[in-house]
């Protein structure tokens, strides 16, 4: 089959690869029918996450089709449509038992497309599938549910529920990337009274309001700490959630929450931030981090099947697998195709399994 | 003044009364400018609240101006504009220190218009004023916050919160009454993925459509269980409100909610239901009961400033305090009438207050 | 091998039947070392579970060996040392993914002793072991976790969790048996002021006062609400705990709370209570119920290993499984004897599988 | 009367200074029967809390007797014994009203002895007595509630219910002065399985076995990080209470948690941490700060009257308030005295106010 392949940093081809086999009674090999690129990826690709090693195939958010179960798998069949998730759970674990998968403990986690072949790909094996992949309702298209395999968990459960925004908060969220888009989205759903985004970019900015941004701060031109002091009678917002991974970042969200406030961390870190104790030990303030468990997915899901929620407009590009090449670059260059999310499209021709490991792709 | 006074069951009448004086270094009087009919007030007309004695002046539920102040009173001054909620708070109770306003026990909880004169005349004497009003911004109108004095937060606080609504939830509402219609509204806060309004009456049901219900359910004319169980895919709503207040109601509650659900009672009872506790001992349901505290007020107040919840639609119609008894028969009439609430606007001259005191009205 | 099966109402033997095969990839099967009866055994002999069917082998909690595994347990091996739980959980369907295996559609919840053969036997077939055992401790006897398998995190999730007990509060428990008595131990760890034992039994209550009550009230020759008032100071208590199963103490629990209190029902009931909603809907309670779903074993397990809890004084009375019809009687007649929990130990000899099979005993 | 003042850096003395007056109607004076000195003066006498003017009586824990009250206050007469907390809370403002009284904007939070004149004197005068002293039941002695006055309601709601211990947890408490002391008393309160106390002196490491510590760690000549992962099987402490208030506890609480644990900062901090985010970020952890509210002071003086907690070991030292110098040196060179608090007693013969404002005490 074709996949995605990493082969060391900066380093990425198109690839014939074998397709990919059962090794355990619990796995499932899912027919990869729509994916997506993460950021992630391409932080992968800079070198800077080193334990996924060269030939690794990439990708861990996809919606596909179940076409081989394991002995031991009991809620999937042949031709079930499921989405991929970026977390594996294996279901058995203490962390997986508290709703915890992001922290599994028993061989799951973020695995895919990481320390395990991922779903760039026509083909994949998801193992402890039953616990880790979700039923696509029929009336529902890949592109409504695609991005439930990441970003919208993600900030949902890491910035919106850690942040415990409530009805009548003001939220600011820092960031406006897509990650923050899904901030501005999911934090919604708990009807703020207003949602300011912050961002260095008139475009993202842009972005924003489309999303649903109540205002915008551009960060730099403007002073964000003043202008959210201003919006909040000098108190300060409820819930800050911090959507870059940059240490500046982190310090504005500690400063422009009220006393009592939250800062809910959902950017990758590469740095040490400073924490201000001297002046926050007295602000009765709460501080969370976390990779995302994806527990929210089914109640994403309903949202989504219920019309109260569409992330459809983050598909703004869109190819079929064999333009991957072209794909990542589109993606890799957001600040001037201003892509949100490229979606891959896997099967323009539904292929049998077999004719399709003859396709051939070269990178 | 002129206030709308009880004698006895079945006896009311607009009568000219003192006016109202501090009592308490914590009090305040304030002017009526705007006040409301609650279906309390009808019970205790009809009798059922024996504890209100005759030639006591009815009402709740106002929007008024601070006229005068005690000496211990430092948060209010004369001219401040504020909402005069249903519970009143001495603020130093046990209760009242843990927020459960409702249940205050150093003189306050529901005592206007019920142990002591409401509100439903051109004065009143508010006690421990500090801790019982709300501001009200200048850019807010009477008829956006006036329903804050009871009916939105107890519908909020008593049913949507205690049954912890939250994103994706299918929800039944039973009675859509005015409490029915506030727990719809309110409910929408969190997002659920479906609103059920269950009624006798179609034009009630109607109402609740306007007032953003997804499905209704005519009770009687259909079976309101065998519907909720064909919405829900045979597992039941997640939460279900009470907003009627017999047994029947609250059994009906009991019955449609899934496994896990959460039954929240608004309505008032005169009368025991059964509880099924051989089928509901295993089903992990959780039933809550409750006056309101108030303790919501600013957040919805805050959510009515930025636009998030408007609850005009309940002002139905509009009587000036002096046409009081009129008003009174439109809104005991709802099923002719189709009132929800009744507006009763105080001032329609600004009169001093010396020259108010002059003014005789007869019922 | 030996087994105790139920014949219909009334009718139980020790028999000699075949030995548990895997059924199932996820399947185990362990030997039993040590079982125990529980009140509900009792219930299913009355014919009060007419879903178990003559012929099934009874039993629902025990410590075992795994002496076999299917192709797909992935967390247990041959001669692990496992507590084998009174609910069975797939980990796959939407409640055990929520941590409510109680509730389990997958194939799981209350099932051994009950829709397939039980544990009080030489071996036993455990479907979705990996999700449905917990290791046991080299350093912990049978003894000291059986209680673990059932009765412990029954009252301690159904009661005292779900009752939300906290420090300083006065927790009245209603019934003082074997149930009544571990929600005594259960709430201990949350140091409540005062916990109060309620039963008509002297013998009872003498109990109570061994497990850590602070207070007993022998009801009928007390009044139990009034001397509930006394030691209150006319408020009530913060917690009811239903230890019982009868509607007169589900409805003792209701009058006996304070305002703002809570009543956690653990009783299995068989009749319908009566709810006076005419005096509850003002007083801000909230009532549980609930199945066990056992999500607290491993925190139960550290504290026994920690020193911290000790169940070992349920087991008052101690046999072979050769006398398990005994063993029965003995428990059925608590009055007399004072049994709490009888003990099963399984293997006298530890003969091997094979040798075991062969061991035959006629009731 | 008599009272220690402070008059700059490095500056105090028992002074002969005016009897403190009713300023308003919601005030108390109250005469000082018991008071105790806190870390937190000694901050105040190193200069670290400029906002004290020098002239300032210190202190800010006492109990004691009420001698008047303003005409606003309800709940208070003359002879009623109080606690008078470290917070004072307007009970009228919005913090106030949420039970955050430390973050108090209506002329509370924290007051005595750092904006307006402390307790350590005679008598006192107490803003807004109505929400800030605590009625002391007869049979409770002043030494057995004094504590509660700060040390106890700040470790408990700072550390223990911030971290939100549960049973079964193991807290590694960092830190074993009179905080740390504290925050073991009442982190037992939960039944952790395991608490840990770390520090560097051997003598307060005794003291923590004492207040009931399970295992200590002297960090320095033990490596803590490796100790703690040692005592979880390398998984880390469910939660950490920094109770020191420097850079290196503080970094070293967020190391030693478990991936979703808890770290709740108690410390008083003057510099800055380092957040180390790039391995934080994915841990999933919590991290709080604050100042005490005292909302739970009445639930920690019912344990108390309820036997569960006893405080009274932390009076180490008793002087009377003419020997208030020698208290502060023998408190303040804690190292070679192992003091914990130093008693001071107000009133050894009960004087009649008048008589009491003649005695003339000399720095």
């Amino acid at each position: 089959m074709r996949a995605l392949v990493y082969h060391g940093p900066g380093e990425r081809s198109l690839d014939a690869v074998p397709d990919p086999q059962l090794a355990a009674p619990t796995d499932a090999v899912v027919r990869i029918d729509t994916s997506t690129i993460c950021g992630t990826d391409l932080h992968i690709l800079k070198g800077d996450v080193p334990e996924v090693r060269p030939a690794t195939i990439l990708g861990h958010e996809a919606v596909g089709t179940v076409v081989e179960t394991g002995s031991a798998v009991t809620t999937l069949a042949e031709g079930d449509r499921v989405l991929v998730s970026c977390i594996t759970a294996c279901g058995r674990c203490r962390f997986c038992k508290e709703g915890h998968y992001g922290l599994c403990t028993g061989g799951g986690g973020w695995i895919l497309g990481h320390t395990i072949d991922g779903l760039q790909a026509e083909y994949a094996r998801i193992p402890f599938a039953d616990t880790s992949v979700h039923h696509v309702p029929d009336e529902l298209t890949d592109d409504q549910v695609l991005f439930l395999a990441d970003i919208l968990p993600t900030s949902y459960e890491v910035g919106v529920l850690a942040g415990r925004v409530k009805p009548g908060d003001v939220v600011a969220i820092v960031g406006a990337g897509p990650i923050g888009l899904a901030a501005i989205l999911t934090a919604k759903l708990f009807t703020p009274a207003m949602i300011v985004a912050i961002d260095l970019s008139p475009a993202r900015l842009a972005k924003a309001l489309d999303f649903g941004a109540d205002v915008v701060i551009e960060n730099g031109s403007e002073n964000a700490f003043a202008r959210i002091m201003e919006l909040t009678d000098g108190l300060g917002a409820d819930v800050a959630i911090e959507a870059v991974g940059v240490p500046e970042t982190f310090e504005l969200c500690t400063e422009l929450i009220r006393p009592g406030g939250r800062v809910a961390n959902v950017g990758v870190h590469g740095h040490p931030a400073t924490l201000h104790l001297e002046k926050l030990w007295i602000k009765d303030v709460t501080i969370t981090t976390g990779l995302v468990d994806t527990f929210t997915t089914p109640e994403l899901m309903k949202l989504i099947a219920g019309g109260r929620l569409d992330p459809t407009p983050f598909a703004t590009h869109r190819f079929e697998l064999g333009e991957a090449m072209e794909a990542y670059d589109v993606f890799a260059d957001a600040g001037t195709t201003h892509a949100l999310k490229v979606v891959l499209t896997g099967h323009p021709v539904h292929l049998p399994a077999a004719a399709a490991k003859e396709a051939v792709a070269v990178s």
